[in-house]
């Protein structure tokens, strides 16, 4: 995108409806508006072609992004300091080990210890089903307490980095991922895209992908397939999402048993593995009480149960059999890569480096989509912002 | 505060004798002169005005603030990025753990490796009874050293965040919290306030705060109450610090034996459990030999001597024999409260929890504290760079 | 320096031949020209001299340097993050405990995910002979390809912190030490330094300081005496490219049996610790097969061979036998010192202690190579770049 291109987005992005985006957070899609979403990609695209321009986006002079990672990271991690700092922002991690909160302090008081100076808190807590949204909202309602109790000079906004309900970075990053490949929003109307469960040897994969993808995916007129073995249940209020979505964005949500049905004829393709709720539903209490031969147990029969779904592997055969035998494959990585990082996976090797220059590219509007949630929670006039930026014209790279 | 406001603390900060600052340490506030604790609420309050008109005090382009943490820490870990943060300062944590420090290095030579693009150097040692203080000065010797030596290109200056001895960022936004609610640093004068020892089902809490609150508050004419069950002293070097500032500074300090006599009449009241220093002086032999089994055998001891004083809790009762039953509460966080984070603890809920908003904004003075006195020690004339801050009025946020 | 000095210094730099290291990596000195040798230098010096000058060097206004550490490192980590700040970049550090790496991903597809934002990435990675410097070349290989492949907006540049062959950034800061001293680097022609091996109460030290030093050192005409107790050799490969550098530098490379023989009429020393090649080579297997057993036996047969070696120690009567009995004493740090950081080790601690000052200037001009390293990969002008640096005149402290 040239400056020209970039000037024309950024008078896209001053018809949308963003106000409610000032000073709120970002947790879930289905609590935003059409517009809302639109305004994420803009400025995800503006600061995109900004960067490729040279142009530097910095509307932070100082200021704290925090983080909290209550599960390992590595991608999200890039993602989020690389957002911060493009913006301005310094992230300081907040480490539970190296911290007092194992001390009995409370989430609202640490919540606000850490926040005097902090614009954006980034959260990934998806571990336990029911925790993850929960403390996200607790930590949310705390530093907008105080906020209002004049404790903060500054209400700071927290980005979902992934919870258990919705991973919004990710499904937003997708989305752009299909709106560049397809050639634009409107495109994606009528397409078919087949969600669908993977085989792996591990378990305990996380719901909030595939979750994040029908609940959003639905809302821009696309024909949702969503496939996986009896029992790997995904949570139902999310399916009920999914299902109210189609309603009134046109498009269609479809429960289908196998992945021969959802591959067929479909434009995209995104199979991955995921734990069934119920599982995840025991895990968590075996994890809250620290019952470690509990879950040794739990881990031994689940891992049991996927193997009798080891046939669900996304390959070449059934690759053919999408629209044209050529639907974009999907991943939100890291795959298990049959024959390569392991014995038999959720896709073929050969599929998935085919399909690995899309992926890497699909990764990389992460920092650009969690930049923009920042941003346009941080801004009450963004259009107004990105054309100062676009004025002002300080390079990113050179005196 | 609004702009005329912070040009007016600016006028009066430039007839403070601030020069000694200047390349010099903050370690102990019984070592600073009155005219220097002075500058350091101006400067903390100059930019915390510039903070609420978003005019960012940035003043370094580039340089590290090192930190060093011997102990856990969220709040300080997060005041002290946040005041590096908010004038330019990267932090760089010095961890021991992942450094080289335990092959054997001396710490001279450690304090000048880290150091060549250090402004600031930020320490918290307060684990072992005279050791601290002790290592704080060693590396303040060591990059004066190094600096004098032409190895180092500046000299970086420390800033004690909690030694054995005295805790001053504490104790400093201590005092700026009472200036605020009082109205004024001259409203203290004769003000009694109650610093008392309360019970904790833990043991082996620093003696810093207790410490640095006598040897401060006596400096301002307050009247210092000081209590604590028999055989819970402090250092009687740092009583005698508390008793001397009283002759100076027409306040008073008094050693009581129950908190009922320091709650009479009290304008403010301090109560936070710590440590018999004699528990400590042994504590500290038994960690140098690693003496696990004494360890263990020393804390079942101290916890029963604990015990015996668990009537030392600030209760509702207490609270109304206050000033009008209405002493302002104070608390450096966390506290051990009575039904909430323990069965029986320092604080009664309901107390705790009526001051929890005072308590919030008394630990937010912290980051501008700590950044007043990074400051103060690296600009001869702070007022001039301030005034140049303003006539810049470069915004925080926004293009 | 002065103005007037940093000025000469960047057209000297102008007249330099610096094409090829513009967006390329720093990974061994024997692959760079003369020229760009010498670049270094002038930019590490430019970079010093701004720095006195108090003229901030910050050339990107966001941008990540990546560090990856594969052991335990404070001054190289610290130098790192200087380089990385003066430049203005923020250092974003993957821990390869923290992220899912050990989750089977490939180095291709981390070195991307974590490079969207990436102008330089760091590594260091000395532990396992034969895995270090093919790491990097990995890396480097999976991010130019992701650039040309349009899935990094940018082509990252490496710098080589330390591999099992070469540690370019120590050798570098070696070098500008010695022409700092001798007063040029045409006065290092002729110079004769001992590299020798030295007696230390640890094993398993890394080869690739003697390496990068009689690999860097030949090339400046000096007679490199490399000395070393039958057995401990160093990779082949490397005295070959010592060996050759000779005939084209026009110095000597010799290798004798005694540090007497060495430090005879030395102009410089650095006697340090090695281990032999060949246990490293055994060692590297051990690891890799996580034979904890093998390897304490190897430590334990290491460790014995050593002791035969005790008497390889840089006393002050061998040092009376050099040039006039004072040749600059040099080690890369921390060194086992007699009697202070061991009972016996690599040198005395009179030689040590008088040496001490020169020793961490030595170290001091580390931060100042890797952001020189840096520079000159990152701009296709780097003197035009710098005289824009003089004419912005920002200053790095003050408003």
């Amino acid at each position: 995108m040239d400056k020209t291109g970039i000037l024309e987005r950024i008078r896209h992005l001053s018809t949308r409806k963003t106000e409610k985006m000032y000073l709120n957070d970002f947790l879930l899609t289905w609590n935003k508006t059409h517009d809302e979403l639109q305004a994420v990609f803009d400025v995800a695209e503006i600061l995109r072609g900004m960067r490729d321009n040279n142009i530097s986006p910095r509307v932070f002079d100082s200021g704290l992004g925090i983080s909290i990672f209550r599960d390992n990271s590595t991608r999200t991690r890039f993602s989020f300091a690389s957002a911060c700092n493009m913006l301005g922002l310094e992230v300081q991690d907040l480490d539970e080990e190296k911290s007092q909160i194992a001390h009995g302090e409370t989430v609202r008081e640490t919540a606000n210890m850490v926040s005097f100076m902090a614009d954006i808190i980034g959260i990934r807590d998806d571990m336990y089903l029911g925790a993850g949204h929960t403390y996200m909202k607790e930590v949310s309602q705390s530093v907008s307490q105080g906020y209002q109790e004049g404790v903060l000079s500054q209400r700071p906004t927290l980005v979902n980095l992934q919870c258990d309900i919705d991973h919004p970075t990710q499904s937003m990053s997708d989305a752009l991922h299909l709106i560049n490949t397809f050639g634009g929003l409107e495109n994606l109307r009528g397409k078919k895209i087949a969600m669908t469960w993977a085989y792996s040897p591990s378990y305990g994969k996380p719901l909030s992908v595939p979750q994040g993808v029908i609940g959003l995916m639905t809302r821009f007129g696309m024909d949702v397939s969503f496939a996986y073995p009896k029992g790997y249940n995904v949570m139902s209020e999310v399916e009920e999402i999914a299902r109210k979505n189609c309603r009134t964005g046109g498009g269609s949500f479809t429960q289908v048993d196998s992945m021969a049905e959802a591959f067929k004829d479909a434009d995209i393709v995104y199979p991955k593995s995921w734990a069934p709720y119920k599982v995840m539903e025991q895990r968590t209490q075996l994890l809250k009480k620290g019952d470690q031969k509990g879950l040794l147990k739990l881990e031994a029969s689940c891992l049991k149960n996927n193997k009798k779904f080891v046939k669900w592997e996304c390959t070449e055969k059934l690759m053919e059999t999408t629209r044209e035998g050529n639907a974009l494959y999907m991943h939100c990585l890291p795959a298990d890569i049959t024959g390569v990082s392991c014995k038999q996976g959720e896709v073929a090797a050969s599929v998935f480096d085919r399909y690995r220059v899309p992926q890497y590219v699909q990764a990389s509007y992460k920092p650009y989509v969690i930049a923009a949630m920042m941003f346009l929670s941080r801004f009450r006039n963004p259009a107004d912002q990105l054309m100062a930026i676009m004025d002002r014209d300080q390079p990113r790279v050179g005196a």
